[in-house]
């Protein structure tokens, strides 16, 4: 099977289906669609005839558009089971989706591209404003984590065990995003643990967005 | 097992475990967690003890824990797999996995009680900002998911062929609050015809807000 991921270096989502692909294995090309060239590259017709949502990431697996980085993660996680990235019983795939979720459902989309633009674009709002509103959103996802995960016994080197998974796989390109808004990890010992352990891997560091082709230093 | 969901009425995330409850057809207790009494009951240190991100629902599954919606109905799809919320193949389950996600990810997020909340309390936003700011993440995603339906030959008298699946029972709690701000649902035909057509089962109008033993009328 081909697979082309059509992502964004800085896009965190695009970052998440990266480390699952490198995870995985998967030998994966890069098609780059730029989110602030000529006012998006993911907002054009032709964008749009891939995928309505006009957002990144697609994955084209042989000609099936996927989207949704967890929808695609998932797909990956059943097209190739190995390594699995989902543990084996019903509620420990549970907890690790739901951590997944927390940063999927809770921060991610109150601190993405669009709704900052949206923030000062269309409501006014000051940039110190803005900047707060990010820091508000990842700050209260990131207690919530780091409860959860210092919380449960099945806390390993990584969020769920000894191995990487889904949770992984979501939490690396959030830290990231903060560590841009310079939010201090120093509440969250937990994370910033697994973060580190993450970083050490090739998987992940391969994924990480100044080391790919589209990055603007 | 005892499944017992603690949720609120309105809560879009709860009406979705609601759905997926009645759709497999199994026997649930409903413990109310009231969002805005005294400030809101999910955030007392009481149900902090029981789900560390203050958030409703959590699925007491026998004494395990589960949180995040679309993480507990996964566990049900897992644990009683009869009858089926996903399809069998893995490209058609990633999407309806991402119809499900451009609910839960794309509009949901911006468009729930904490953060609307937060626009008026903390950002000293006008309500008829917040309600221009709703109605707009709301229309984005709606219409991208009515593209999206209206586009696949997959789409059928529910989102996903001739049953519910976890697409349909994310979209209907999301279109049942689009409806509580008048949206017009005019431009989104595919969206109105397949919220008509799962109302008129059981599982899905016993789930809804107006039929929960907390239902403030």
């Amino acid at each position: 099977m081909t697979l082309v991921l059509h992502g964004y270096w800085r896009s965190s989502t695009s970052y998440r289906v990266r480390i699952a692909l490198n995870l995985k294995g998967l030998p994966w090309i890069y098609e780059s669609v730029s989110l602030v060239k000529d006012g998006g590259e993911h907002k054009t017709a032709a964008f749009a005839a891939m995928n309505p949502q006009k957002l990144v990431p697609v994955l084209d697996a042989d000609g099936t558009m996927l989207t949704q980085s967890l929808a695609i993660v998932e797909y990956l996680e059943e097209t190739y089971p190995s390594p699995p990235l989902l543990p084996t019983t019903a509620s420990e795939r549970a907890k690790v989706r739901a951590l997944a979720l927390v940063v999927a459902c809770e921060i991610h989309p109150l601190s993405n591209l669009r709704v900052l633009s949206h923030l000062t674009n269309e409501l006014g709002l000051a940039a110190s404003a803005k900047d707060e509103w990010y820091r508000h959103w990842v700050r209260e996802g990131m207690h919530a984590v780091e409860a959860m995960l210092a919380g449960s016994q099945d806390t390993g080197a990584f969020c769920h065990g000894e191995a990487p998974t889904l949770a992984d796989v979501c939490l690396v390109p959030q830290v990231y995003n903060a560590q841009r808004y310079k939010i201090d990890l120093a509440p969250y010992p937990t994370i910033e643990r697994i973060y580190a352990a993450c970083l050490a891997l090739p998987a992940f560091a391969d994924a990480s967005p100044e080391n790919q082709p589209d990055a603007i230093q």
